[in-house]
């Protein structure tokens, strides 16, 4: 006889549908909804879901003690996922915002020192406790937006040392934290100063020294690179990428952010990439190539809008036939946002994305993004119990009460985590 | 021997200051900050701003009870002032938001029926005590966003009783909330469905019944029209204006929304009006002239963004010497949203007005314009006691921490009406 978590009478569920792959296409407005549902957690593991009738009959079969969750005037949603961030570092940058009104480029601003460059002077500075002591107010904000599982990636040490200590500040934040958090090891987001006149240098640094330490520690289950103009080539990018496919990571590709007709869609699909990420200037091959892939493109509108350039091609994607997941790119530079659902307006209202798509792409997609579909991204039997509740009387409300937090309740493997948009037993995040 | 509030160690007080007009140009800059700032409040009204180290001295020679409210690592502001809602309504119109994901233009949703007209009958519909519950529910959200004053339109009755009792739900709203609620009739606001066929008979209609009825009770200090192609025209706004004007209300104008060339800025100007509206399609000719004037303008880019439209030319408008408010626009049609805090980053990210900018067109340039500069908009002796304490070192993070609400603490008129980010002693709202 356990303890049952019941969320009981959700004016809408949806539970969306693992699936046999990615979403695509009309799939991504699939969202499996049922009126009146319900949903029955044990030992952090979904249980039942369906109708309320069915529900209270399934638990008439049970003889256990049942939390009651009461879901009546709210949306019930998988907890969200965000399959891209860099959450992990110190210090703060709200200078460049004023840089960038004046007319500064993000990619200048990097080649003189700043941006992440600046960044990894203060995360290198920082020790392994203070990073996770910056970081865990993050991860707490992230669970009052309903995000239940991140992916956060290295790249602000950008020495051996440093970029172990980043990894190793995400995994004790995977441990003593709510969230799921997936790592990723990105040694290449950045030529570090010191190799200004080498960066072949630092490219071999990375693959002859930091891959085989971070696979060695099992420090991170995908590698990513910073595929752009001025920070590391296609021929860099892929000896990078090869080398970690060679050493069992699965990859990822920064690709096609900034510079036009850079081909990084084009890499991400020819190397059987599981994801490529922010694609602003993806071009029309490039979009045709991630279509005829496995390869989930990860779209960032808020950094599109914090960077005050034109959004992906959501559309465009859709109609070809490639599968599209959203995140936040939660970073102190070009995204500094934990809101998912923020994320979620902004793809609506910048990329035309629908509100059922952009639930698509922020749960079922998302986790296959990070490699964890069979575990989460959907409510169904045998999954983890993620979910969020919303105020909201229907999902096509998540995205029309725009520019606001409705996340009420945040249920993580079975545990209440947020409830009525305040932390459950912990103290509240300091911003 | 009264209560004294006493507001201590802010990391910057940002006082703005009542001047002699509102803000424009560089003064749109100046924010009169205080490093490790406090305010004290007495019986509502502020006593005491400035250093931790005068406000102690302050405090020395009084004999009162004294609440201390820890400011520390927090950015203290003036409470948000937000100049346009629509917020005395009925039901939703989450549809219409798909409707325009397929391309279906806001101005032609109205012209077919719906828009403003469906939720004017929602709003008929609905009786005086079920329209002030559904708005209170708003009006909690604005608070917990940082809002402690808004100004409320009429226009989703479109009779003279319904007029009247949305007016009413205003009062009723402010008199039992602690937000106050400045009133604004705005019958012209669409020609309703009956009068099709007569235009002209429902302009007789706002200027011989609905405007003497309103004055008469002392039901509203503005006249608003809704001057647009389609809508109301420059004459016909210009008519109703003038009436309005007789009768003693001051006057705004929803202007230059729509179509080009309209000429509504013009006409703000040339009719003295505390407030142009909107202005996404201002003429230069229209700029200049609210630029030589005392009309404000007001400026609303979540409802640009929600419309899916290009924002207002902000720089152009402060380049001329137009002095800019910001506003959330309110409204279930055309910005479903509450949060002031995100209609300030939208300002900065899509119309590139500055972190300092923002809060002085959210502050005291909105007080100006709807009348209330000499009573709040700043942090100044001898005005109400209206804070928002906000988790940020400074002011710029405001901007930089974007699509998340940042208030902690609001207070209003002395009393700490949210805390940690929840409303105190009042129910959490249903959204
Ligand atoms: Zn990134
Ligand atoms: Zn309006």
């Amino acid at each position: 006889m356990g303890k049952l978590t019941y969320v009981k009478s959700a004016s809408q569920l949806i539970c969306m549908d693992g699936g046999l792959g990615p979403r695509t296409g009309r799939g991504m407005s699939m969202l499996g909804i049922t009126a009146n549902g319900s949903v029955v957690i044990e030992d952090g593991i979904i249980v039942f879901s369906g109708s309320d009738t069915l529900a209270e009959h399934y638990l008439s079969t049970r003889q256990d003690d049942v939390e009651i969750i009461d879901a009546r005037g709210k949306v019930v949603t998988p907890g969200l996922i965000d399959p891209h961030t860099h959450i992990v570092f110190a210090g703060s940058r709200e200078n460049e915002l004023e840089l960038r009104l004046q007319g500064a480029k993000y990619i200048d601003i990097l080649k003189r020192g700043g941006g992440i460059l600046n960044t990894a002077r203060s995360t290198r500075e920082a020790s392994e406790e203070e990073l996770v002591r910056q970081s865990k107010v993050r991860l707490d904000r992230f669970l009052l937006h309903g995000v239940t599982t991140i992916e956060a990636k290295s790249g602000y040490g950008l020495t051996v040392t440093d970029e172990l200590k980043q990894l190793r500040a995400a995994r004790a934040l995977n441990d003593s934290h709510p969230i799921d958090v997936v790592s990723t090891f990105m040694g290449a987001h950045a030529v570090p100063e010191e190799y200004n006149n080498n960066p072949e240098g630092y490219v071999d640094l990375v693959i002859n020294e930091m891959l085989p330490a971070v696979a060695e520690q099992e420090l991170a289950e995908f590698c990513d690179v910073f595929c752009e103009q001025g920070v590391f080539s296609i021929a860099e990018s892929r000896r990078i990428l090869e080398a970690a496919g060679r050493l069992g990571f699965k990859l990822k590709i920064h690709a096609d952010e900034i510079a036009e007709n850079f081909g990084g869609a084009e890499l991400a699909a020819r190397l059987g990439a599981v994801s490529a990420e922010h694609l602003l200037k993806a071009s029309e091959e490039g979009i045709q190539a991630l279509a005829k892939s496995d390869t989930i493109a990860v779209l960032l509108p808020g950094t599109a809008l914090f960077l005050m350039e034109q959004a992906a091609a959501a559309r465009k994607m859709i109609a070809a036939g490639v599968a599209v997941a959203l995140s936040t790119d939660c970073n102190p530079g070009s995204s500094p946002t934990v809101s998912m659902p923020f994320i979620m307006n902004a793809a609506c209202l910048t990329m035309k994305m629908t509100p059922a798509e952009v639930l698509t792409a922020s749960t079922i997609n998302a986790a296959y993004a990070i490699g964890r579909e069979k575990v989460m991204g959907s409510i169904e039997i045998g999954k983890q119990g993620d979910l969020v509740l919303f105020d909201a009387d229907n999902y096509r409300q998540l995205q029309y009460y725009y520019g606001m937090n409705l996340v009420h309740t945040v249920i993580k493997k079975g545990q209440v985590v947020v409830k009525g948009g305040v932390l459950v037993d912990r103290q509240q995040p300091a911003y």
